[in-house]
């Protein structure tokens, strides 16, 4: 919030000198990661280490300290790091958030003198200039005594004396200044006075691993009875549990699971109109039977509910609660709260509208309602009484529709208490408005995935993704269908382009998802040619999918064991700051490579873009950023068909049949044994 | 100044709904031109309109209106101009700062519901929804008239009761609604409650067009007199005006000019001891005659001086006055203000130093001192004497070994009072520190150009002035050669090196200068083999450069006059932000554009890296970059030799023999003219 005041610089004459010590003359011109000048928090993993850039300077040729200062956001006082000058004024050091939560950085620099004469005497050649030398260091060492304690104290009194018997052997005397002992001695109680704090301190919120990676599977709750025709409960839901564990998921989400309106109601294929037995979209909340904070009854009670979390997690699973602020014309809040809606002329509340379009089944909210702190609390009320349930996952239904201020609230003051939510942003909308939904808080994204399919468009997107000046706040998770999105790509090229869709979700992104059993099913049925809409779509009707765990022959689910099986074993492929392209001399042909900073787990994936025919080409890799050179030998694993190859160099040739795999996905391993490695070489 | 305040969240409980209105549903995600978050002021031209962008949206479909607000610093209110939406959430207005001086900005955008209607409005079909519209129509429409005063109440009084009298036809009332007269009305009386206003007020510091386009030549007076061995004078240097006018420079820059220590002179060669004679540096300032206030008598008086500003002026030249805050052990200051000076242990004074290297004629100012405000106000008056001697170019030597936050307070006090004043940082180090100095107040900063020379370090570097982030602070001034800077590069290779880098110089950048005669008369020699030093150099004694009217055959002045006065006629070369890069296939060739913003100025210069041979090879234009296309037939005009060529297409062979000329310097004439624009034809 720092850069929040507003700054209109004041009455003061022209050359008033400022109040500030005009003798703080170290320089912080920026530290980073950073997030809008600090007015947004940037984002982290509790337990692993936060690096931290300074850019600090000073006039002349004296010697710097820097300290990088953090604290836990409730923690009184800062704990400190000493920096490291790196190269071109860039200083380093890192800290750990242990715990999720929010916390605070700040960097301190200050000129040391006692560092700066220790430098230039260890350049000094001449015995004058050196006895003279010893002289200025007593003094900047008694200093350090006034300010020690102790033994620290009297050591450094002592070799303050040393120095100012200065009579002997100038190159003696030398060797006893630079003593190293005798200077950590004195690097202990620094002089920081003429400190120079840079101004703010940076917010960053640490998050549990899940945030940085994870594997989604949403399904209908109500789909998933064994009965046709019958609607599913959270108990069928736990029978199939282990399948989706199987698959090696760790997030099923749900659609909302509240009871449904029935006032203008949509039928299937969202007709203006039901027929006996409709059951209308989730999204339309709320009924006779309750709102957002109750269950539809006939997915089962609250008691089914928390049984259904309960076993989830014990198979690893996180529950995922859909989170859509809108109501339905019967839901409870339009009877007790008509002042959170907008009334039309004509008596009635404004429905949502796109005109022409109308959703006259769903009221949006009025965040410009004058009781709009009463609306909030109750909207937050909505989250925090899942978190009482067991829910600490939501992802938010059209976060772009509601307003901004509202999230930033409530994502912070929900977090401060529950650090372990996560939220993840559905909002499909322009640029500008997802980055600043994750500058706001959201943990994850939504993205434009969906509709990147050629090798320039995955290219391009993917390293903005991972380089570009969102990577500190925007983790992306990315879907190859949603219940609203049949891309257009997967109507034709059958299980080949799932299949290929899936293993570039699941390998380009650390986080990704999937809507099943339609994706590993393989419905492939627009509503209407060229439309992204499912037919038959579960948001307005029941489906039976028929028996999972007999996997039909065509289905992915083995496939999709495999990927994410892949993804557990290779921590590579569980963040994405490290992923690069490569050159391909075949446009069907995409090459990238993930690897851990270490270089030790190193995963390489070749992906045919081509679900029709078998493509081949030549892949150059870059050396400099996969530590190898044109001589290099190495052993290529592909751990999806377990084969392996030996490659040398940074050009190989890959042929690709879509009928047998969409991609290698490679575990790269250096030679790094031959003849000198043997203990007898000499 | 608006981020200096640490920010630390306070008490608040984890839930507490903000103070703000949290109805402001405008988001203004990011304002630019920016430096720093505004910590920095961003530098423009007086006279010349500053484009602001802003990135605003808002939840869901309504639509916004942004307006840009700004003020010249002392102003009381803002003036405002209404943004408009280009693209992808981007809304761009443009202000344009009258005079030289500081002024700020800020953005201010709300969700306007007037807007939001009419947009829905439009886009309506059903004649009920119409109908109804109009009523919500009416009474925005009411609701504005009570904003405004007089005929405009009246107007929008009437055209809410028309819009109420909804029992005829739907599309009249809707035509009724829609008309723009009616809209343009309301639209003057906004209900603007709900405001989002950016938290900040961007700082902004206007200069005269000469921060942005000048040609800089150096000289040092005291080699000027036309008797060899003589001590040249004021007088001497105003005969020499013409010749540096007829030139085209535009600034006339000398090295110190105040009386020179005697004590530890150097002599001739940068030697320790001096010969009967030797003058001294310029720059190690003050004697008994006086100090950074003082003219050496051997060049004139005051008088004298100010006369020769008065002349330069006259032929359009300003002079530029050298500003190096350093002191001789002589200088006054060293007697009179002891206390701004580090003393040793031995009772003397500390000199410059960089052990093992000693500046014994140096004594640099103690900027820790507790006397800091009395130096930085003396330090400041200095340039205020000048100031008030006609001087309004200052060249300060070596910036970055002063304390920063003297060079903040004092450029900003003194452009307070004097906002023509301009300042070049001469700050060869690392690139962190000039670009903070440009940030603290610098009008121009000298550059590495001395040390770029291949295509791919010209090119790097000058995409990184021109486009990387310190485009919209730090502005290059570029030299070929200083006093101090012989570079390798120019020891060998004879006069086509030197017409060479000219020509780079004044084409890449709108600022450059050379250092003279030594440039024109191509002094190349070297005090030792691969020093960059010059050998007799003019900073330790006299020179004689012979008659400079009578022009010696080799000279480069003919050259450097028909430079400058291209550069005078063609915009494009007055600033910087249109420079690209384009593809030669001969990595001895560089090409390269600028243009101005219509397009009508086009200058593409083709240069010959290679000052040995002819080099030959094709130029790739970016069709995108200069609106040609594949077909398209143009007229490249050489600058330098008045011969003119037409080109077709984007591909176009280029021959440059270094005995003849550097480079090509082509004005880029599009042909318009085809059978098309003939009056007859149909």
């Amino acid at each position: 919030m720092a850069t929040r005041t507003p700054s209109r610089p004041g009455g003061k004459t022209a050359d008033a000198i400022p109040d500030e010590d005009g003798r703080q003359r170290a320089v912080i011109d920026a530290v980073m990661p950073v997030v809008d000048a600090g007015r947004f928090a940037v984002k982290a993993i509790a337990g692993e280490p936060v690096r931290v850039q300074a850019n600090c300077f000073t006039d002349g040729h004296d010697v710097l300290r820097v300290v990088l200062r953090w604290r836990a956001e409730a923690a009184i006082g800062h704990q400190e790091v000493e920096m490291a000058l790196a190269y071109n004024d860039e200083w380093f050091a890192s800290f750990t958030p242990e715990a999720p939560g929010r916390y605070h950085y700040t960097v301190t620099a200050w000129v040391d003198h006692f560092e700066s004469w220790r430098h230039e005497l260890s350049r000094r050649v001449d015995d004058e200039d050196i006895r003279i030398a010893a002289l200025v260091g007593a003094e900047l060492v008694e200093d350090a005594a006034k300010r020690a304690k102790g033994d620290d104290k009297i050591a450094l009194k002592n070799w303050a004396k040393q120095l100012r018997k200065n009579g002997g052997d100038a190159q003696a005397l030398k060797a006893l200044a630079l003593d190293p002992l005798q200077a950590e001695l004195a690097r202990r109680h620094p002089d920081r006075q003429g400190a120079t704090h840079f101004p703010i301190e940076l917010p960053l919120v640490a998050d549990r691993p899940r945030a940085r990676y994870s594997s989604w599977y949403e399904l209908f709750p109500r789909s998933t009875s064994p009965e046709p025709g019958q609607h599913g409960t959270f108990k069928d839901v736990e029978a199939r549990l282990p399948y989706v564990a199987e698959m090696g998921f760790d997030v099923l989400y749900f659609p909302p699971i509240h009871p449904i309106g029935r006032e203008k109601r949509k039928g299937r294929n969202n007709a203006l109109t039901t027929e006996a037995g409709d059951v209308g979209s989730p999204w339309a909340i709320g009924a006779s039977e309750g709102g957002h904070k109750s269950i539809l009854p006939e997915l089962g009670s609250p008691e089914d509910f928390r049984s259904l979390v309960g076993k989830a997690k014990a198979l690893g699973l996180d529950i995922a609660m859909d989170i859509a602020f809108q109501c339905a014309p019967d839901h409870p809040y339009v009877q007790a709260h008509p002042e959170w809606f907008r009334w039309r002329p004509d008596g009635t509340v404004q429905y949502a509208e796109n005109p022409p379009k109308k959703y006259q089944d769903i009221y949006p909210f009025n965040f410009e309602t004058d009781d709009w702190r009463a609306l909030w609390q109750e909207l937050k009320s909505v989250f925090d009484h899942w978190i009482g349930e067991g829910v600490t996952i939501f992802r938010v239904d059209n976060p772009h529709t509601k307003a901004f201020p509202f999230w930033e609230w409530a994502i912070t003051a929900i977090k401060r208490e529950h650090p372990e939510v996560l939220f993840l942003a559905e909002a499909f909308t322009r640029p500008k408005v997802m980055h600043r939904l994750a500058k706001l808080g959201y943990s994850q994204s939504y993205t434009y995935f969906t509709w990147r399919n050629t090798k320039q468009e995955l290219t391009d997107y993917f390293t903005e993704l991972s380089q570009g000046p969102g990577k500190d706040y925007f983790r992306p998770n990315v879907w190859p269908n949603t219940p609203d999105i049949l891309n257009e790509h997967l109507h034709a090229g059958g299980r080949p382009i799932f299949a290929l869709r899936l293993v570039l979700a699941a390998t380009l992104s650390s986080s990704y998802g999937i809507y099943g059993p339609a994706y590993e099913l393989l419905d492939n049925v627009p509503r209407s040619p060229g439309s992204e809409e499912y037919l038959n779509s579960e948001k307005y009707q029941l489906r039976h999918w028929g028996d999972w765990d007999v996997a039909r022959p065509d289905s992915l689910a083995q496939l999709i064991a495999k990927v994410n099986g892949i993804r557990r074993d290779n921590p590579a492929l569980q963040s994405n700051e490290s992923l690069r392209f490569f050159h391909t001399d075949n446009d069907q042909l995409i090459a990238y490579a993930k690897q851990t900073a270490d270089g030790d787990n190193l995963i390489l994936t070749i992906a045919n873009l081509d679900p029709h025919n078998p493509q081949s080409g030549w892949i150059t890799l870059e050396g400099d950023v996969l530590n190898l050179d044109h001589s290099s030998q190495y052993e290529v694993h592909d751990l999806l068909n377990e084969q392996r190859f030996t490659w040398q160099g940074l050009r190989n040739f890959v042929i690709l049949d879509p009928r047998q795999a969409p991609a290698h996905v490679f575990r790269l391993r250096k030679r790094v044994q031959d003849e000198r490695h043997f203990d007898n070489f000499a």
